[in-house]
């Protein structure tokens, strides 16, 4: 079930697990069985797959933060990645090293992972998604396309975020370069819900069952089982 | 013509056809005349590849839906692809299976178009924009980068609809899973301009040449020939 | 240091450059010293890469631009690309034909840089950004991830956009198609702050050292050392 065209440095490989064409394992790197990887995929060593994973082509897992001289923020990471039992990585994703997700997750196409997150499980990212360095995602969370998700956040289980939506993480809006000093991305409680296109400004926390209107802009934070919307989001009612 | 280092399963490649390196076309894939295929693209059994198209470095052709016990709607979706003589689809682009694309058509780098949508001719869909599921676009229709169009939508002939543009489908912010019940995508009519970065909510219409100015927030259908704008979107004026 | 499974038709391989498997590597292209090539990357004839530059799994430099009978502009372009040395190109990136990055520049996952754009020295493109054609970016800027730069943009040394950024080059929102007769990106100009998820318009500067608040919407040009807000953005202060 090993395509001869793939290149299988590993010698860990689960039962009945397909490694199809022109994918990269490497050395070190741990796959269960019951796997699919789809061509072109590339396993860094370090990287622990569950059983019955799918992993579409193109998708990256276990990449190297890289700074080149242009980031203040010198990256700090672990050099593992583990992914839980049938979960599903979209083709292109990247998910960087000093990365745990949980079993039955989602992981759309094209969607970049950043170190030291945590996905929980049955948590859906959609596609083209970033969620940057030291995010923690609860179980039951779902985040929709291309939206944007800063470092430093909690988002807790079962908070439903919309796509295009946008936080951020530094009140100077990173001028001055990125320290954990100053910086602290937004908190999205439990069953919080963030409208399509919607933006969280830093330091803020969005209560549980809370709900943020489309296109809102949210500058401070919102109390628990409210609804806020407009630019910037103010009250609109409580959830009874 | 065909290179030594792609796996071509298949035996329906058309004459002056160009498969390049790693690429692999599984059996049961029909190619035109004078295709170029790119290093590292991957197109499934199934899929109905017309004359003169051009398919960049990565673009998967023929994705099977995933819900991977994370997602409340399971998938439905017929195994086959079309893509119209002489349309290109860009690097990376994914097109899952269910999808019929026209002639003359480009798809951008990294866009994702979903199960059961149907693209017309000479329409462009820029770069990383999702088409989500059940959706049809018309002729000559432009989609411009990083847009991501709900399930269930309509886009006639001759709309435009600019960068950063997110339309939902669900008034409950999709909190409670998508069923085809209650979920209607926005509808969008011929000659319609939407402005960068605007949201459209569910279950209105966009009428024919009415334009949406940028970064609004369309909560109520817009009539025909109307200027509308602002957080939410008012009235501007008749377009004589 | 090149993989038996690369396909490098160049001769023109620095000293200690590692190409790594399934990378494509066309005649004319000249690769500098202490290079890593991940797997999976393509590199076309007339591209010229620096010393210790890093590409990553999947990018793809030098890309044609590709009209497909649908677009109304005929892209013009040099075929040849230059990255400077010590300059990084994240996982599937896509840098079209005539294009220049300075020295320890950094392009995201998934950027697309389009033709006849110009990158300085130390600057950062982010996940998913676009480019479009005929953009000049300077030294230590910073554009980060999902954000979109419209085409004839000037973006000055030290200026930063935040996340989920659009601008707009036409104000006829691109329907009668684009001809340099008529369009203009925004001017950004030096150290100029672009606040997360604000749509900057046509035709318009914003000055020195001026900071755009975040959801902002941009319509006439903004002085230097001013603060504006808002949909669309109004006065708030000037910075002492």
């Amino acid at each position: 079930m090993i395509s001869s065209h793939a290149v299988v440095e590993s010698s860990e490989i689960g039962a009945n697990t397909r490694i199809q064409e022109f994918a990269v394992i490497r050395a070190g790197a741990k796959i269960g069985a019951n796997v699919v990887i789809h061509p072109h995929v590339v396993i860094g060593d370090g990287v622990e797959i569950g059983d019955g994973v799918e992993i579409f082509p193109g998708a990256v897992i276990g990449k190297e933060p890289k700074g080149a001289g242009a980031l203040s923020r010198t990256p700090v990471f672990e050099r593992l990645v583990r992914i839980g039992n049938n979960s599903s990585i979209g083709p292109h994703a990247v998910i960087y090293y000093d990365v745990r997700i949980g079993e039955n997750s989602l992981i759309g196409d094209g969607a970049s992972i950043r170190e030291q997150c945590t996905i929980g499980n049955k948590t859906v990212i959609g596609r083209q998604v970033t969620i940057n360095y030291n995010v923690r995602i609860g179980n039951s969370v779902k985040i929709m396309d291309n939206s944007w998700m800063a470092g430093n956040m909690d988002i807790r289980d079962g908070a439903f975020i919309s796509g295009g939506v946008f936080t951020s993480n530094d009140n100077e809006i990173g001028k001055h370069g990125y320290s954990d000093a100053h910086v602290l991305g937004p908190i999205i409680e439990e069953g919080a819900m963030i409208g399509v296109g919607a933006k969280l400004l830093p330091n803020i926390v969005i209560g549980k069952n809370a709900v943020v209107g489309a296109g809102s802009v949210v500058t401070k934070s919102v109390e628990a089982e409210t609804v806020v919307m407009g630019v910037p989001a103010k009250f609109v009612r409580k959830i009874s």
